[in-house]
């Protein structure tokens, strides 16, 4: 089932208890920059530093008692399983999470520091998933899947309707998308919420399969995709590609160079840090491939974790 | 004349169409870290990066049109000339900056995007204020020094101000000190809106003038102090150092670590940009050389202007 409006304000009350209401920033020199009103829904100060403990924090509060005691899984490249292993460290319950042998060490770290039981695989799509198969099996713990889950995308929108609810008359809001989790949530808020916002996409040039997906109608998996943009590097959904195709306008990809001049602007200028997935939407504006000039446009600044000692310049 | 708490409420309704209303983060891993309940008043995010916006836009705006129409002038070594810099060209009036040498490439440039007219000089007390003296001369504009001035000490203190608005029940506040003027302001409205508030200045270990001042009773001026904190290598001022006397409970020093690990947790933890001399007042609370523990505390991130390209890490 497509999570609705009326799920998405469910989930915000149900996670109200746990995660930030985060701020909206602005920025004069931003705006000049871009040529537009920009506005920061500030996620990098969630929660583990990103926008995945909402959709987290859903999924692990809306199971039953008997449910939650056997446990959570997940397989992540890093920001949703901090997200779930503090939801569930604050639930009192196990989280057991499958991740990838390459995955950064800042990630690795924060996620051990939540008390995530880690499990390490390849770094492939099917490693992945065969090895969170067994763990689930093994352990009886309910497989929360970092976005093909309406749980986690009804969690994902509560950001969306938080701004809105402070900027309510935005034209634009563009967010990144990867598996899709956050910008099926924000599509689905965004345009019930108003009719006729633009919901915008930016995607990595070098991780592209969401534009291809939506070239061809039908999802286009990502291949060894490499960006510098590491939270962005999954496929679509069979969940999240229907509800993109019908509420996003358009995807538009970022090159490398345009994420990392982004990133360090939006560092030096709103003195704000922001991990290269969220300089993705920072780029659509920054590279100018499509005219937004003088329209208010939100952006969901999607997390703020980065390995400070390897920094892209 | 010292500036009293009426001229710091006036300078707030002076600077208010101009400055930033800042906002004051908390961050769960930092207070646990600290071992305090922390409230972080965010001048990082105020105009120019700095609260030194505050004071150099109060001073700007209380001069008279004829006084206004000569321009102003100051030396400093960054952010005061930013903020001056901007401030005369919200005004429409001209800004001479004297800057020694060896300021940050990110500063020099700043200043100059702000239209500032820079004047460069030795990186000595001495040669700043020669060079400054002669210009002020030559133009007629008004020297507007960067602390030991009560205008700029009122406007600094509007910090201070906003956030006892915020967060009243503060036991402590925390302030860099380099010139004192952010301190001086900040100790009056502190102390004048809530009587026992502790006021606590943090300073290098390695620029420790004003901790040696306050143990001899009489200003012991700075001798080419190195320290990673540029924002902190000046020596209080005779308007200053008495109003510090009166109202700061103690200066803390901080080793150079100290500061660097400061700042490190905070980009890290709290996602925002500061300044290695913000994290003078973090690491106070960091080397717990004073226990504060348990304790409401308010923290003033004095400013983010940091050159991306040399990190300390």
């Amino acid at each position: 089932m497509f999570p609705t409006l009326n799920d998405i304000r469910q989930a915000a009350e149900r996670i109200r208890p746990y995660a930030h209401h985060t701020p909206v920033l602005t920025n004069a020199s931003l705006n000049e920059k871009l040529g537009a009103q920009v506005f920061l829904k500030c996620e990098n100060f969630q929660k583990v530093g990103a926008f995945k403990f909402r959709g987290a924090c859903n999924a692990v509060y809306s199971l039953s008692d008997a449910e939650a005691a056997r446990g959570v899984s997940t397989h992540s490249s890093g920001n949703h399983a901090q997200a779930l292993a503090l939801a569930a460290k604050i639930r009192g319950i196990p989280a057991y999470i499958v991740m990838p042998s390459n995955a950064p060490t800042v990630k690795k770290d924060a996620v051990a520091g939540y008390g995530g039981i880690i499990t390490f695989c390849e770094p492939t799509l099917e490693a992945r998933e065969s090895t969170l198969a067994k763990i689930a099996q093994e352990t009886g713990a309910a497989v929360i899947h970092p976005y093909n889950n309406e749980k986690v995308i009804a969690g994902q929108g509560t950001a969306a309707l938080e701004l809105l609810d402070e900027i309510p008359d935005l034209d634009v809001i563009i967010a990144p998308v990867g598996g899709g989790g956050l910008l099926s949530g924000t599509s689905i808020a965004a345009t019930e919420i108003k009719k006729g916002i633009r919901v915008i996409a930016g995607e990595p040039e070098m991780a592209d399969d969401a534009f291809c997906s939506m070239q061809a109608g039908k999802i286009i998996a990502s291949e060894n995709p490499k960006t510098i943009a590491d939270g962005l590097l999954t496929s679509l959904g069979d969940l999240t590609f229907p509800i993109i195709q019908q509420r996003v306008e358009q995807i538009v990809t970022v090159s490398e160079a345009g994420i990392i001049e982004s990133m360090k602007y939006v560092w030096e200028r709103a003195k704000i840090i922001i991990e290269p997935s969220s300089a993705v939407a920072i780029g659509v504006l920054w590279e100018k491939k499509i005219d937004l000039s003088g329209l208010k446009v939100g952006i969901i600044i999607s997390g703020g974790n980065v390995d400070l000692g390897k920094l892209p310049w």
